[in-house]
């Protein structure tokens, strides 16, 4: 049985465990499925079909190949390390593959460049897997944050992601391997803190980006956790603090002339189907500065699909009208996320050469 | 009719809004009263005194000097402006007056060490007046972020703190202005935040100091907005903001290797008997990294007096204790207050340095 032709039909390249949710995701989201999964080891790949509920028609390649040769597959899901993203994610690109491509989504800009120039060279659109941005709270934080009376001119924002990865993270997982990851911490996590400060910012890009001076690193040089602090064209100071070494945390606070705003669970939420969010407008410390007027408030947000599902929703919608009405690719997409690649690559400049600043040139 | 001699008799030297705020919290407190205000103008002492429901008993002086020569007051409470903190403080301390000396205490720890000096050789007590240090959840929390299960090893603080002070603050107000408050939003509000990162690193000084690049000034050059990255010597990080532009907003958040604190109110709690916090331990992604375990919890501090009365009936114990016991001065206060000037010392020197790296030699 052929899949639904109305549905992009995805293939899998590579078995990683975020590539389970993903798979979730895709089915879940109601314009997509699934028709093939490789991995290096067919074994593997039968095993990953059969765990994560692919249809019964989805078929399991021992290459990743032989998914970019199925003529049935509209576009590819690439969760593998990062080091190997430039080389697939071009090839797919020029198999007319669309790419959803996992964060971070290249070692540097100049391989994110060539990614993006054979995606627009083939028509195909280009998305990285940055679930947050599809959940519909990251939408109605952003209309908080842009009233110019309830919120006002940006004046800071700082985020925060790490978790506490364990001793087998540490010492085996690809995210501290320099030959697979070599972004380690800041790639992985710092990667969402950077892309919700350019969120914050309505993705202007910082003039200059400054690594804080606590840089961890392994034996083979990987970061393990890092921050860095960004300063913005209008003065607007950003900063962010990212590590494997630290509990679960992940936070975004944005602060601006007449409104605050903050959220604790932006990247995961808490709960699947509700996301909230915290703000304040025109605090003032009360009489005799005796407590503050108004109150914080709480804003809930639900959501019918999680965001990951609203993340392949949309993909998909941008692939079908491609497909179906010869459109355009939409380049917000790539445009954020070579701005977010471009501020990762200034973090490790800047930690390169002892924590000096880095300007940015545009 | 005099005072109970139990009581430690407070005078208040200078009519500041926020001594409208202290003389509360000393009627309010059970081993504090109030025996004298002076201000330049006596008219305004009158005025002070009884707006303030001072006990009739209590003195109203046309000068600071009054209130110095007056026997009856023990201690007093001086909320002048920072720059005329030095020659008040330096006197009150040799005419042996105990001393409650509100921030930012001194212009530099130059300043601050001719206090401290003062008031060792006079055998009187010295205590900055930063409220949140009393207030029963600052404690509480202190125990969540030592518990070595639960919190761990520190990682990093963030703290902020702003307030939209507005046009007439920002034209008139003394914290300003050059002359009167030199440290502008740094030491006005900084030193809570600075303070804030001090207290989660059980008061270890850091080892470098760097302004972030973000700094705003009046045309004065007084200092409206700034912020810093504090490094440890243990590698961990803080973080802070502070700015007279931006929505009233105050918070600590702390980072540990298996927990995570955070708090919204620290400087000032939204409601006056009950002061809440936020913490969780040892947090892992759920299965499939959709969502988390466990959830965050919110835990409630209550306080029988607001946090500012148990300042003064902090300070009073204290001073009760020399008095009839004469007992030494508890050193813990001076000690405390002086590394918070020195880092605010620092921060300000790594802004006229342009924002150069400045370490700490203690």
């Amino acid at each position: 049985m052929a899949a639904d032709p109305q549905k992009v039909r995805f293939g899998i390249i590579g078995c990683a465990n975020i590539a389970r949710k993903v798979s979730r995701a895709i089915l879940l989201s109601p314009n997509s499925t699934i028709v093939a999964v490789g991995s290096r080891s067919l074994e593997k790949a039968v095993a990953f079909a059969k765990d994560n509920n692919f249809p019964k028609s989805a078929k399991s390649y021992g290459s990743y190949d032989a998914v970019l040769d199925d003529s049935e597959v509209d576009a590819v899901y690439l969760p593998l390390p990062t080091s190997l993203h430039l080389r697939w994610a071009v090839l797919a690109a020029r198999k007319k593959k669309h790419v959803l491509l996992e964060k971070p989504v290249a070692l540097n800009v100049v391989e994110l460049d060539e990614i993006l120039a054979a995606c627009e060279s083939s028509g195909v659109q280009y998305m990285d897997a940055t679930m947050w941005m599809h959940h519909p709270r990251t939408a109605e934080m952003k209309v908080f944050i842009s009233d110019p009376q309830r919120f006002g001119q940006l004046k800071a924002v700082h985020s925060i992601f790490s978790y506490n990865s364990g001793t087998d993270f540490l010492n085996n997982d690809i995210r501290v391997k320099p030959d697979l990851d070599a972004l380690g911490a800041l790639g992985d996590i710092g990667w969402y803190c950077i892309r919700a400060i350019l969120w914050a910012s309505d993705y202007q890009l910082p003039k200059t980006v400054t690594a804080l001076r606590n840089a961890e690193f392994n034996k083979a040089g990987v970061i393990l956790s890092c921050g860095a602090s960004l300063l913005f064209p209008e003065g607007e100071l950003a900063t962010f603090y990212c590590s494997f070494l630290g509990n679960l945390t992940m936070e975004i606070s944005v602060l601006g002339a007449n409104g605050y705003m903050r959220v604790h669970d932006f990247v995961i939420p808490f709960h699947e189907n509700t996301g909230p969010f915290y703000m304040n407008a025109n605090t003032k410390f009360a009489e005799l500065s005796i407590g503050i007027e108004p109150s914080p408030t709480e804003h809930l947000v639900k959501t019918e699909l999680p965001q990951e599902a609203l993340m392949i929703k949309e993909f998909s919608t941008l692939v079908g009208k491609i497909k179906e009405h010869c459109s355009g690719t939409e380049k917000k997409w790539p445009t954020i996320s070579r701005k977010t690649q471009v501020v990762v690559d200034a973090v490790k400049a800047s930690i390169d050469k002892g924590f000096e600043a880095v300007e940015i040139v545009y």
